[in-house]
C-alpha cells in the first residue's frame, strides 16, 4: 500500500520564545515511525488563531494524519479549541465523560471545580473524545476529507498516555500500514564521514525499501537500517541479511550490534568480566553516577560514589 | 518600527523519526527573542530537496529572517547546500577561507583531508561565508527580496558559536529593532488556572506592548512579562512598574522575583540562613546531587552524598 504521511503541529508561545524545548514531537515521531507512519513535517506555531488555521490547512494538503499538541490549557492564551471549531465549522459542547473526569480529579485533590476548570470538558461537537487518564484536558479525534486529526494536551506525561493508549491503536486499526523493521548498531572511534566513505558501495547497493541512516553523537556514530514492506516476516529476513553485512563492514569500530547507550555497553562489559565500577566526582557533581545508575541493572556493577 | 518576524527551519531525517530532540530551535528562538525578533513559526523537514524548497518558499512569504540548521554534513543524505543552490539559482564554489579552516582542523587531529572533507568548503556562490570556529561546516548568509536567510550547521555547539558570534550581531546591525524587556518571577504551590483567574484583571489592564505569559513546570508556575518598544529606558520603567504590581498580586505563592530554578532558590535560602545540605540517594542515583551541584556556588552549601 502507499506510504502514509503524517505531520505534527505543536502549539504554544512558550515554544517560540526559547522557554520550552519541544520534546513531545520527537516522542510522537518515534511512535508513529514504529507503526510505519512517516512524519513528513513538523511545525510549531504560537497561540494565534490564524497561525493555527493556516498550519492545519497547509498540513492537510499532503498528510493523511495530523497530530496536534498544546494550547488546551484553561488560561486565556490557550486557543486551540476555538481554532479547531472554526476549522471544522462546529461549536463547543460540554462532554459528560470529560466533565466527570475533571470532577473526579479535583475531588481527589480536595479542590472545588471552578468555572475555568469546567471549561476543560468543552469539546468541538464533531469530535470523538479520547479520555485522558492523567489530566483534565481530553484528547480529540477528528476526520475530514480523508484526513485524520488528533488534538492532544501539551503536558508530556498526558500526551504520552493518550498517544500510546488511544491514538496508536486506533491508527493501526484504521490504516492498513506497512510493516517497519529497524536494526541499529553502535560504533565508536571513527567519524561519520570516514564511515560513510567506507559504506558508500553498501548503501548504494541497498534495495529502495531499505534505508541507512547515520546518527552521530558525542564520539559515537549509530547506524540504523530501516525497512518497509507489506510482509513482516520477509522484511525481517531481508533487513537481517543487510544488517549482518553491515556489521561485518564496520567490525573494527563496532561497540554493540543493538541500540543501546554507551553507558549500557560499559555496564554489560563490566558484568561480562565480573568487574565493578566506582566513581569519585567533583566538578561533574554526581553526573556520571547519575548516568550509570540511569540504566536498569546498574546496582549489580556500581559500587558507589 | 514594525515587528520583525522570523522563522526557523530545522532539517534532518533524524528529527522526524524521533531519534533526536531538537534543542537548537529553542536556543535560536531565545536568542532572537532577546534582541526583539519574534519567531512566528518553526518548521522541521527531512533531508528531501523538494521539502526544503517548499519550506523556504512558504516561510519567506511572511518572515523577514529565516534561520536554517542542519543538513550540512559530509554524507550523501545531507542536501541542504544543493537545495540552497537551487533556491538562490546559483552553484557551489570552493571558499578559500573555509578550506583553510577544514585543513587546519584536520591537521590538529593529525588526519589527512579526504575529498569528502574538502566538500565542506564548498558554498553557494551568492552567499557571505560565516567562518565556523568550532567545526568544518561554514555558516552562510543570503539575502533575496528583502529576506535574510542564514544556514547553520546542526551540531548544537557549532550552531551556538556561529549564532552568537556572527548572526546576532549582524542582525542587530542590519535591522532597526525594538527594545525588548523581560521580567520573570517564580511561584510554587498553586496551579496555572487559579493564578490565571486571580490575575485576569491585571492581564486585561496591561497596555498592548506588554504581555504576560504563564510557564508552568513541575509544581511551579513562572510568570513572565515581556515589553517591546522603541525607547529602551522608558520601556524598562513601564515593565518595572507592571512587574512590581504583579509581584504584589502573587505574593502568597512567590518563591523568587527573578528567573531562577527551584534548586537555585533552595541554595540561596540555605546560604541566607547559614545552613548546608547533604543528600543520601538510592533510586535517584545521584540525580538530586547532580541537580544541586549544577548551580554555580553550590560547593558553599552542599556537603556531599
Amino acid at each position: 500500500m502507499a506510504e502514509v504521511n503524517a505531520s505534527i503541529i505543536t502549539i504554544g508561545d512558550e515554544l517560540l520564545i526559547g522557554q520550552t524545548i519541544d520534546t513531545n514531537s520527537a516522542f510522537i515521531a518515534g511512535e508513529l515511525n514504529g507503526i510505519g507512519i512517516w512524519v513528513k513535517r513538523k511545525i510549531t506555531v504560537g497561540d494565534v488563531k490564524d497561525d493555527i488555521l493556516s498550519a492545519l490547512r497547509e498540513q492537510a494538503r499532503d498528510c493523511r494524519v495530523i497530530i496536534i499538541t498544546g494550547g488546551l490549557g484553561p488560561t486565556a492564551d490557550d486557543i486551540t479549541k476555538p481554532a479547531l471549531c472554526e476549522y471544522f465549522n462546529t461549536m463547543l459542547i460540554e462532554n459528560a465523560a470529560a466533565l466527570e473526569n475533571v470532577t473526579s480529579i479535583f475531588s481527589k485533590l480536595n479542590r472545588l471545580v471552578t468555572e475555568i476548570n469546567r471549561q476543560q470538558a468543552l469539546v468541538p461537537e464533531c469530535c470523538d473524545v479520547l479520555q485522558n487518564a492523567r489530566g483534565t484536558a481530553p484528547g480529540m479525534w477528528f476526520e475530514k476529507d480523508g484526513v485524520m486529526y488528533v488534538s492532544l494536551p501539551g503536558v508530556p506525561h498526558e500526551m504520552k498516555g493518550l498517544l500510546t493508549a488511544s491514538v496508536i491503536p486506533r491508527l493501526k486499526e484504521r490504516l492498513a500500514l506497512d510493516a517497519v523493521v529497524h536494526r541499529t548498531l553502535l560504533t565508536a572511534g571513527e567519524g561519520e564521514s570516514v564511515i560513510a566513505g567506507h559504506l558508500a558501495d553498501f548503501e548504494n547497493g541497498l534495495p529502495p525499501h531499505i534505508r541507512l541512516a547515520y546518527l552521530p553523537s558525542y564520539g559515537m556514530v549509530r547506524l540504523r537500517l530501516t525497512g518497509r514492506g507489506a510482509h513482516a516476516a520477509l522484511l525481517e529476513q531481508e533487513v537481517g541479511v543487510a544488517f549482518s553485512h553491515l556489521q561485518s563492514l564496520v567490525e573494527k569500530w563496532l561497540v554493540a550490534a543493538e541500540d543501546i547507550t554507551l553507558q549500557e555497553a560499559v555496564r554489560r562489559k563490566l558484568k561480562e568480566h565480573g568487574k565493578t565500577l566506582a566513581t569519585a566526582e567533583s566538578c561533574t557533581g554526581g553526573y556520571i553516577a547519575s548516568l550509570v545508575t540511569g540504566e536498569a541493572g546498574a546496582s549489580g556493577v556500581y559500587k558507589g560514589s
